[in-house]
């Protein structure tokens, strides 16, 4: 478990969550180390009277868009920005669109209780941090989850990085990020294989 | 403020919320009946077992796509059915994207204080049917709400509405609904002209 402030690179282990503790105008590059993996990302302005957390469905209003653009900044519940999205060193595929997965979802696909999730990662990550956990998990922002709106469904994809792609946010207030290296095995979007992530806090 | 819960019809007055308790099997049709009218609609299953409220983003990955089609089912933050989607007598454009609306929001449109919002006529009916507010609104199912997702940004539009234009919902379990006819007034959405709805329970 590692909470450092500033340059530092966190190794997010296949399947699970780190956290990191960003102060407003810090950078925060998520590198995709072997390609094709998926992380679940969360935010959580310090200052409560910036919001409760990054809400992807205010992001979505704010910046008309399904997915912010570089620029664009990524708000609160508050409609507050609390990440901005600097750089994408990808093919920028990223979703806001599907929840985290979670026991209910693994149920689902048959695999034996226990199996990790980014929903459960996120809960640990923030019990560690001392903070309150959730019920129902935010609507993360799935960078590198390339999931595709058709006219009539959603089309899902392995992630398209490659080894060494990466995404650059920068904070708008001081906050706490965790993202979750996604453990899904058992559907395409990490092509069946995860794998670790890393945070360069910059 | 009425919860009734069969062969009733309640009026959501322009700009305001009313709730309705139904029973698993139970029909409810929303109603516009001056047309190009939002609904923001909410759902709470009385088991918490089913989950705590109808979640847009575990919808979407249920049903595969950004709006249920008739005979899909609406789930929650579970993943469990709660409300189904049996009958669409409207143009069949409806959001599940964009959130409630909310004093900041109206605040950034230069609305002064005070003015209603869907968020804020959620939980005032959530208090009157004596249930926990919520500090953060979850993503409402938006019905009639024009909102098109283009290939780089989303269009607004009214709603394509005409008088008597309806949508109608089965109960998957027991469950408290909230309806609120969108105040918004400075915006596309409502054609600049907020009107009632109805509720048909059946």
């Amino acid at each position: 478990m590692n909470f450092v402030t500033r340059d530092h690179t966190i190794l997010v282990p296949a399947g699970e969550a780190r956290g990191a503790l960003l102060r407003a105008g810090q950078h925060l590059t998520v590198i995709d180390p072997e390609g094709e993996q998926v992380g679940d990302l969360f935010a959580y302005p310090d200052d409560p009277s910036h919001g409760r957390h990054l809400s992807a469905a205010h992001t979505r209003a704010h910046v008309n868009r399904l997915f912010p653009q570089p620029g664009e900044a990524f708000v609160t519940d508050l409609r507050t920005p609390v990440l901005t999205l600097v750089e994408d060193n990808s093919p920028g595929r990223h979703d806001m669109l599907i929840p985290a997965c979670d026991a209910v979802r693994y149920a689902a696909l048959g695999a034996p209780p226990g199996h990790p999730s980014c929903a459960a990662n996120l809960n640990t990550v923030l019990t560690q941090a001392g903070r309150d956990t959730h019920t129902t998990v935010p609507q993360p922002v799935n960078v590198f989850m390339d999931i595709r709106v058709g006219t009539d469904s959603l089309a899902w994809f392995p992630a398209s990085t490659k080894p060494g792609d990466s995404i650059t946010l920068q904070a708008a207030t001081d906050c706490l990020v965790v993202v979750s290296a996604c453990p899904q095995d058992l559907s395409v979007i990490n092509n069946g294989s995860p794998t670790p992530l890393e945070l360069h806090l910059h």
